[in-house]
């Protein structure tokens, strides 16, 4: 407690892998030691994000219900080990798991000083075990109410797969459809499948959040993300939390732009609402190809940079290095040495004096952006399982390719969001969509409404193959955006890496890569505002503008390079009067965040090396007090930061 | 039905895959939609490739037998998904395919467009069931009489695996002697499980066979083959089809030679007779790394390549493409967006009303060759299997090594078959049996007959070490074809890449690699043609000509580069008086088809560029009806064809 | 016999792999062949190393008790098949395994020529069936008493694995917390599993010991090692052995300075007592990458390289070539030929003739060696299982760590043992232990008392962060070594290859790499010699030197070159007073062994080319008769040896 108070940590999560222990038996229970440590964190006014446990189940309970244990990807059946590690669809899981979170909250209810619920801990992956195949059984009924639904849905009519009784339903793993994670024979069942999986772990999220909300209905709950995590629907999940936080763990070597991009999902899931970092390792993680420290003054300028993209929280994973097992490697606040004589300690006091004197004056900010990128975890799973366009990783990547789009902002300094197909976009006024390959029901019409009322509308190539069903649209691609587009592809090739075509953009030229969509013909009024430089489909367009109403919708029929991306979107930006937030510097970000009054701009310099900023960067720098005007020359060192507030 | 008639399409391929649809369950049939199918086919004087339907079991059938579907190589029992997945040793699948087969034939028998039939479809792998185990047991009773011959043939006194019980013995994989499927401890039961499970499969095949040929006798029957697909030995299975297909899929940048050599094996596999491509894609692959778009002009090139090589037809799949699951990113006849206005369609039509043109001129042709490969399925599997003389899947591959000696074939537009050691060899000048690892028992004696009655025999490095049980031959290598090439090879030798040898032919110096037979003696009428030039092996013999009866037979000790394939072949050509058709040009293929009275020259530029023909191409060109008279030159358009037609 | 009394062999293992065929059902057994091959040794005088054949259970067994057989790390129940596939703690396995050892031993009690026994053979890898679970409970409740002390030393409490009942305890495999058999959730748990599996095969060995020695106790008995071989404590195991025997397959491109680190630690495993290399082949090999052959001359090289690191004998494997299975393509002294008429068979025999000449004059030598390399199995196990601090194989080596350091000794030709931290060091003057991860409990003070009473000690990176239970040292690192290091290592940073850092050491510059444990703090009298170059942590200690009663103690914080370690291995060398046998020469390796009067010292050069020795080689060649004086220039041909004997 000494050492917390030193580093400025006032709040805690706590009782995060302690079912074997609250539970020792089916019909005990053992809080002794959560009340003291409860006790103790209320003595030292910490406040404690409280977290009910059941992320592990109990060795006894394995022995005694082995139904608890998942199935896995092979087939085989699993015994006791490792995390994550209980059967959603398990009744004895579903049963105890919420009434220890009751039993927890009940306890502990009166507790003021319990900030949050933090649900089980980073929900994880799937189970393709009897239980989990009763209940996918069940849920397809529920979704579909027929078989004849379920036939053409799943287009069973192919290899003669046909369903007559929902009985002969499987799960989707090694033993059915799938020959990898990643590979089925029948896309849409897998797809499905996939969709059952992350509502069972819902469910099970859900059972706890009322299990608690029913002791503490004002006390917000929450369960802790991992950024990009394939297997779960975050945008779905966030709907059913009160407040999103993450866990921040990038590669040592990781472009800083990835982050940033995470950061700003997180906070666009609750419509700008803020987010909690909820863990990051203080110096060191244990599971990377090379386990590098992160570097003097790192955690500081990473930790401003979830603050920067809406965070109101800084919080670390471990607060003391745990003696065995797998994350005795991993960093910690306190190290094994048990001393607050640690760069790192240091670091993190330096930083948490820091904090105490911002106050809470940057709590509760917002991001005016007025920019957004689609991304669509449906779309996410179901391109994954297409058999094509490539089997190359870095060709079938949509994050990478969410990526390309996103950059661009990122680079221009440019307030993003990253929105679900089914968020609202009328409060934007551009809208980029990158490889939309499924398209949800509903959002051609969506699109074609944000469009018709002035918006700038962005789509890229392999768009509007499927609808959600995995089922290919007749009549042509984008299939339902075709009337928007004012284009018909034909054809998609794929080339191998160094194979490219090019293309010409006012002006200079680009290269085109990876994938090319080949336009049969487009409607009169598409302009084409570039075309492909070579190949059998030289001429053919590669980059269209089409009006539409008040707003205009661009195709983009290939992948480019970074300075494409760049000076396209900068086009865009000015088009729709977009703000660029300072002029762009190399590895300096910037964002913005404001409350009625004011804004507050963060300068993160991610050099290691100084930069000397000019125009833009005005106002009154929070951390060190000292006012700049914006036409001096100010420089900011290597991996500093700048807070600068100023009148909106 | 009207796009097929533009498109020149008379021929399809129905009822794949329609087990489900037609056998709802256990004792229910209904035909209404296939009948409907088969008589709209008939009003529009369709033929029909009719297909049996049993490549994939209804679900319920998985359901209600689970006996059906297969155990994986790692010993785990699948459930329900994919195509061909039900266990060949299983009554139930025994009797209700075929059962399907006979039902579908006793109610279209008297459809007279029905032109063949099309079991299953494209037969694959394996089950390690308990089905197979016991119908395994029987197999090795039924070949090997008594416990005593199965000790002595799979030489189960290595590692004391001694059988008392024909049920002791186990089916062959992870749970027994083999590490993956290409490593067995037990080679020579491994390959006899393969055997096993080869014949198991075509067991299958011929109770369909069977079941459909009662009631339409005279309707040929056949199954479509993939190419060199390990697993099942075709060489086999032609004998008990009336004709053969089968599916091409070349990479987007194969090599041309590779999609020749098995178009010449499924033409060699019948003696000659015509075979049929079953399928192609009309454009576009899906599970290919990169599936590029076949280049405009490629798709008719590649037509007439199957026709060059001995294809009385040329079909597609898919006809229409389907809206969902694995294959809906594969190229069609009649793409999603269901139009007629397409690159492709318009490609497939133009070729259509050029083979209309060419009426039935070209079928029946015959190629006459008097070079052939031998390519042996048994010594694929057993060399594969063999723990030795390397791990490099480079220097592992049986294709590979017969494609070295093919392509000399290919490069020098030699009409060359690819034969079975089993086939009659006595039409061949010229027979090389590229790392006959294996040999079967009386091919020794054919070989030596061959030679002595004036062929000429060739072998290459590694061969004559096992005999058909996978023991090795006593008394030195290549064991009974010592006598034949006159040689002794003591030791192997096996280098990593770039750690090369060399030796010198016709004064040219070439580079050896990979392997080297090192010779321990040979006869005194052995002549060496050529020796190692470095190592401590240099000056031993590397190349060598051994006289026998009329004829000769040569050894090549090691592997070497394409130029010295194509200098020794041209020589052993031209020592056989075998023709080249034409003077090799970089990247035109040439063959040559025949009937009584004419020959039909196929010209193939697979260059992008055009060129320019000189000697050897004169004859009618039944694609434009010029005559050209061999002594002008003449222009060849880039993917262009050239049929000329002459007299004998 | 013929061909072995033409090669000189005079010593035959014979039944290893008999089982089958001396237990033909459960109450039957047949000795009628081992008789007569019994007899037929006697008859031509021959040694015998009489194996008891129990690597390889029955099929008949594995049919009638399926407890026999393994269950895979999958969790997937083996059938029949292969080598070392009976389950170590299946009764039914001890009890016959170690029946027939005792009735082979009762039946040739009587044979004087039985030199060794042999039992079983390359005793190997795992097995997760229940029979193992159930034992591996009672080995941890009789190690750990109580379940408290089991939940205390495996950190259970960190995700809840707090166990309740030793039921409740899980192998550790895929079912379990390991996701692949070198990662484990819980290495603490997965190191035990090791420690049992390895205590179950050895508690194999024993029974099988105590049966043979019942009837024979005279005749010593060993198993065969396979060098660094991770899942056997090879160093626990020696002391249940007699005498210590080895396989030796080195790549054919192998560092010759590893099989000389192997010979070094078979040496070391018996305190110095010579082994026996067991088995090496003739010529080739047939599970490499590329089996390259033997060059002349290097069968025998290799051959007295075991000689001159301490073994008494000289095998081979295969005696003759086995027609089938998968070794049928090993080297053999009588290859399928079946004839003395080969390179490797006169090879054989010339060696058989030199060794004859030499008699008994090498038996028994003994090495002098006043170094030490410590090696421990165990640490092995719990580094690979830790999670960190790198995934690159390369960094993760702990062999390649001892390698470092070994190759400084090999290259100085400094004789140089390989011992367990349970060894006594008290005969040494210098002892490096590299990388020691873990510590076993007691050793810091071994180590503090060598160092105490005049020894130098040597650690390097990444040493002394966990106990022997995988719990981390608390207070820092290196935990209890701290004060004879007189530094405490704050943290580790690990950067990717290329990624450098350097230190300067007597004046040159050389490459840190890898890992560098940065230090937070060092006792005053610590000596600094040499820092960190660059990156934050520039100039903090690379290289240290703490005064420690009569000795020193250096930490060496990182990786480096091997010219750094030569350099820094030569001074300790130096320091220590410790002899280096000769000037080194590239290639060229030196050893000594003496009896009380002599010393030998084996010269080998492993250059293609000759090379010229001039100092330290004197005495009489025992190979050639030649006496040299040392001061006259002496060649050694490629590949050649020299052994010069020479008053003490």
């Amino acid at each position: 407690m000494r050492f917390f108070k030193e580093a400025g940590i006032d709040t805690l999560s706590v009782n995060i892998f302690s079912w074997a222990a609250l539970q020792p038996s089916e019909d005990e229970y053992n809080f002794t030691k959560l009340d003291k440590i409860m006790a103790l964190l209320k003595e030292n006014h910490m406040n404690v994000i409280l977290a009910t446990s059941t992320a592990a189940h109990p060795a006894w309970m394995a022995k005694k219900y082995p139904e608890i244990t998942r199935v896995n990807f092979l087939g085989i059946k699993r015994k006791f080990g490792g995390r994550h590690n209980s059967c959603p669809n398990s009744p004895v899981y579903r049963k105890y798991s919420a009434r220890l979170a009751g039993k927890i909250a009940e306890r502990y209810k009166d507790y003021d000083n319990i900030v949050a619920w933090h649900v089980s801990n980073e929900f994880n992956t799937g189970c393709y075990c009897e239980n989990c195949e009763r209940a996918f059984r069940e849920w397809v009924k529920k979704k579909y109410k027929t078989l004849d639904e379920v036939n053409r849905v799943w287009n069973t009519a192919f290899w003669g797969h046909t369903f007559y009784d929902f009985d002969e339903i499987v799960v989707q793993n090694n033993q059915t459809e799938c020959n990898s994670p990643t590979e089925s024979e029948f896309p849409g069942i897998t797809l499905d499948y996939r969709r059952f999986m992350d509502d069972s772990m819902l469910e099970c999220y859900k059972l706890e959040y009322e299990a608690v909300k029913k002791f503490t209905p004002d006390v917000p709950v929450t369960t802790n993300f991992m950024a990009f995590f394939e297997p779960l629907n975050y945008q779905k999940w966030a709907r059913s939390m009160d407040f999103v936080s993450w866990d921040s763990y990038p590669t040592p070597d990781e472009d800083p732009a990835n982050t940033s991009m995470w950061h700003d999902l997180m906070r666009s899931m609750k419509q700008g609402d803020p987010f909690l970092l909820m863990e990051q390792t203080p110096n060191v993680q244990n599971w990377q190809p090379y386990n590098a420290i992160k570097r003097p003054g790192v955690m500081r300028l990473w930790s401003y940079r979830a603050v920067a993209h809406g965070s109101d929280g800084v919080c670390f994973f471990q607060m003391r290095r745990t003696r065995g097992a797998s994350e005795k490697t991993h960093g910690a606040v306190i190290e094994h040495a048990g001393t607050d004589k640690t760069r790192t300690f240091r670091e993190i006091a330096e930083l948490g004096g820091e904090l105490k004197a911002l106050g809470g004056e940057l709590l509760g900010l917002r991001t005016d952006a007025r920019a957004a990128i689609i991304f669509d975890w449906e779309n996410w799973w179901d391109f994954e399982l297409c058999s094509g366009p490539s089997r190359d990783p870095e060709y079938k990547s949509y994050p990478k390719e969410v990526m390309r789009w996103y950059r661009a902002f990122y680079e221009r300094n440019v307030n993003v969001d990253i929105v679900s197909p089914e968020d609202d976009l009328s409060s934007y006024k551009l809208v980029v969509a990158p490889l939309l390959f499924m398209l949800r029901d509903g959002f051609a019409e969506k699109a074609e409404e944000f469009v018709r009322t002035g918006g700038v509308f962005v789509c890229s190539a392999y768009t509007g193959l499927v609808d959600e069903h995995d089922l290919a649209f007749l009549g042509g691609y984008p299939g339902p955006l075709k009337d928007l587009f004012g284009v018909w592809v034909e054809e998609t090739d794929v080339l191998p890496p160094g194979d490219t075509n090019s293309f010409v953009y006012k002006g200079l030229t680009y290269e085109a890569s990876q994938i090319y969509d080949i336009m049969g013909s487009h409607e009169e009024d598409t302009e084409v505002l570039s075309e492909y430089g070579s190949d059998f489909y030289a001429g053919k367009p590669v980059l269209t503008k089409h009006p539409f109403g008040e707003g205009a919708a661009y195709y983009f029929a290939t992948r480019s390079t970074p300075e494409f991306y760049r000076e396209f979107i900068g086009d865009l930006v000015h088009e729709c009067g977009i703000r660029e937030l300072m002029p762009a510097i190399g590895g300096v970000e910037v964002t913005c965040r404001e409350n009625e009054t004011d804004e507050y701009l963060f300068i993160l310099n991610h050099n290691a090396g100084e930069v000397v900023l000019t125009e833009g960067a005005y106002g009154t720098d929070l951390l060190t007090g000292k006012t700049v005007s914006g036409s001096e020359n100010v420089t900011l060192p290597g991996k500093d930061v700048m807070i600068l507030k100023r009148k909106k």
